[in-house]
């Protein structure tokens, strides 16, 4: 191979130009990359939940609630396309086609779930079990999330010795909101989110005069004490404010399959 | 009995000077009654509650929690005189003689019972039953009380088809906040109170800069969301402000019987 | 005129019937008196205001608020009979006759001020300057008062050298706040309110579900931080929970002759 | 000079190595840039603001206020290298040197502005032009900006008919929260702010269990009423959760000469 020989100052300025044209992408571009937003600690402290108010079956709602889910069918469903929140006010791709076996409600990728009732404050119970059999790692494995007012995600993650990013964990309003806890069962183990939801609130002009704000039991272990949601739920760059009134819940499919049971909504 | 006869104009000048008397007593009068921090409506609902947390035996806390009593012993409680949140701070009555039986901790009357630790926010779980047989009404029956930091009660009420003034309900922020529910269940059965807290802010001046927030759920439905404290529990008059820094747990004795099993408690 | 005779038997009776009613509903409620809602401590310190936003006259409100007096005419309001919230919502005595004089609006004995549009979310400004001449003292000096979508009273009063309860000074919302300062100017000196008040939120059961939120400067100084207002201003007892929607500024007549001038409000 | 021979494949090495290097740091987190975090909607309504407490001279700060420039001297206030946040805790480049003009501060390219004493609970008031000779557009226009507690950034922008994303316009908490309004006045003229400010809480695992909140007046029309502030402010990328105690007030420098007066601070 030959050599070409060149002065160190024209490699020098060369090295110059390469590295200034990278910064200055860096200034233009507009290239929101799910990195972005994503933050990694300080990392909530790993809590074993004890035994009460999970892996039990057989229990009943309170007397007022709206069941959402009762391990018989998903009448109170209808699926949307994808899992983009961006997309699904658009869309209704008719009845919800996820399997229910055995009592439990499964995501099946490609579609996810809106429920038909929409909600303004509510009170939230959902059990969800992420697969026994664990693939995949990080946000990779057993990902779904529970859209409160079809918009704010509270994320639900197999996050069993399996570090991600903190503002992605289960139990983290995702991208927004940090947990407490970390109070994740172990795979294929059914786990309970006890959830209490403050609708935003909106002026005239469309901007937020009021945070939504939610409180999260994770498997009986506080995960989100009155966190402030912003704004909606983004998987690239900030969330937007957009004015809305009443919600309903969505169960995102990740492609992953995810088991839920025992769905029921208070309004408050 | 020999009748005398007077005019109507006498006894309506009497009845008059009656009624004016004591109107005035009224407009002079400084004599704080209880009945003056009472409020009678609007009636929370009555709803009655699922089966999820509740009525189950054998659970665990989870693994970064202070067990406060796990059906064994006394060990983390001292006793205190009487009632009244104003003496407990300077009474210490040595250790804590409530009986324990098959598990399960009895108020006793005459003695309190107060956390030896200190916490500042944190999330309590505690169950409790009120008596099986039913004695009294209103606030005489199966009355007791959490107050948290030693200052602000949560109230202990059999309020099963027991009304009473709705800001002294079972749920209740004792005359500060109404419930948002009544998920009572009958008397006898256990109940639980799953309780987030976090504490009020002092400024040098002694002022509250920010109220304590509580959030509780009672039999698992939502009766106070993020509830603002703003002083002390008082029987009559008005909230005091007395800045503070961590306080115990206490255990009101009200007289009656109330059960007590499986409490603990997270600093967050 | 023709006299009744009745039995001396038959009048006890009627007045035993009358004062054990009396009693009866004391029990239910009453005994109540003014002095079981005052609080004496701690005392907010004394604070000397800057000259920033106050003693300036020719000031002119923002471009897109409401002006409810500009120092002419009483043309937003109208008069309501007394000092007293329960009666307000009931009474319209016509046209306010308040008098204007040299662009001020002085409160006059019998009758308050109420705006004849109601607001939801909104920031008010409001001047004020109690009596030169000082006449009497506690309460009983310069003293009038904001009620905030009718209901929530921020308190006016000549609180410069005259001392009261603590939760009923200037900067106070009535027997429910205590402000974080005092920084009254001296009587017949100019002041200034600037007030960002939320409403309340309730629910279908007429329950709060939140708290009316208020942030007060008061000659520029803060005396409110995001109070949390609990329910109606009372004079005996406890705020009452009432829902409502929008509602009126009213400005309280409580018989000292108070002068008001610059009041403007922004929709939120 | 004497020039240096290198071959041309150890300069594309040097090149390569350098480029992935960038590359690496990106993937790590980055490709993050600053339009990930840039929100264009909903846009504040603009508002023309009154002359209450604007443009006035010889105003005098309340008495129980640390002055932290009267007009005189920097005496307050050490120089910090550049407009980074994340280098300010750890630079101290002596005195500031920003010239004292006629009563007013300006700031100098190179250096912002660190106060020697720290704070917690504040009310802030702080009073500033932009340039009068227009130069520049969005935000490369009388831009500067206000760190409370040295990490959350109050923008101040010359924002008078010059468009920019609303989460970076005057009155925001940069890239946090928007403003509810733009009553920003015209280039050159005299601006206000009135700040009150509740600093976060954070438990020992150092994560954040309460927001810092701030309500903002900008020329006296609010523009942020209690909002939360979830963490630092980023160029590019999330806000960082990081425990702190006290912090000093920041003033930045961002290359345009802006003036301040009358900088008063009170602890709450």
């Amino acid at each position: 191979m030959k050599k070409t020989s060149v002065t160190l100052a024209a490699c020098a300025a060369l090295l110059t130009f390469a590295l200034s044209t990278t910064s200055m992408a860096q200034n233009q571009g507009s290239k929101q990359t799910p990195e972005s937003t994503e933050i990694y600690e300080p990392v909530p402290p790993v809590v074993t939940p004890g035994t009460v108010s999970a892996n039990t079956s057989g229990t009943t709602p309170p007397s007022d609630a709206t069941v959402l889910f009762d391990g018989k069918n998903t009448d109170q469903w209808v699926a949307i396309t994808g899992y983009d929140p961006a997309s699904w006010e658009k869309t209704n791709a008719g009845p919800l086609k996820w399997p229910v076996t055995d009592g439990v409600l499964y995501s099946t990728k490609g579609f996810s779930a809106r429920s038909k009732k929409e909600f303004n404050d509510f009170q939230l119970h959902i059990e969800f079990k992420t697969p026994e059999k664990v693939e995949g790692k990080g946000q990779g494995r057993g990902n779904s999330g529970i859209f409160l007012q079809g918009r704010y995600e509270l994320q639900v993650l197999d996050n069993y010795e399996n570090p991600t990013y903190v503002d992605g964990m289960v139990g983290s309003i995702y991208k927004q909101a940090i947990p407490l806890a970390n109070p994740s069962r172990k795979p294929g183990e059914w786990q309970s989110y006890d959830i209490v939801y403050q609708a935003p609130r909106f002026n005239k002009a469309g901007l937020m005069t009021d945070y939504a704000y939610v409180t999260v039991l994770l498997n009986g272990v506080l995960v989100q004490n009155h966190a402030a949601i912003r704004g909606t739920t983004e998987y690239i760059g900030y969330p937007k404010v957009q004015a809305h009134g009443a919600g309903p819940i969505l169960i995102q499919d990740h492609g992953n399959p995810v088991g839920f049971r025992n769905i029921w909504i208070r309004d408050l």
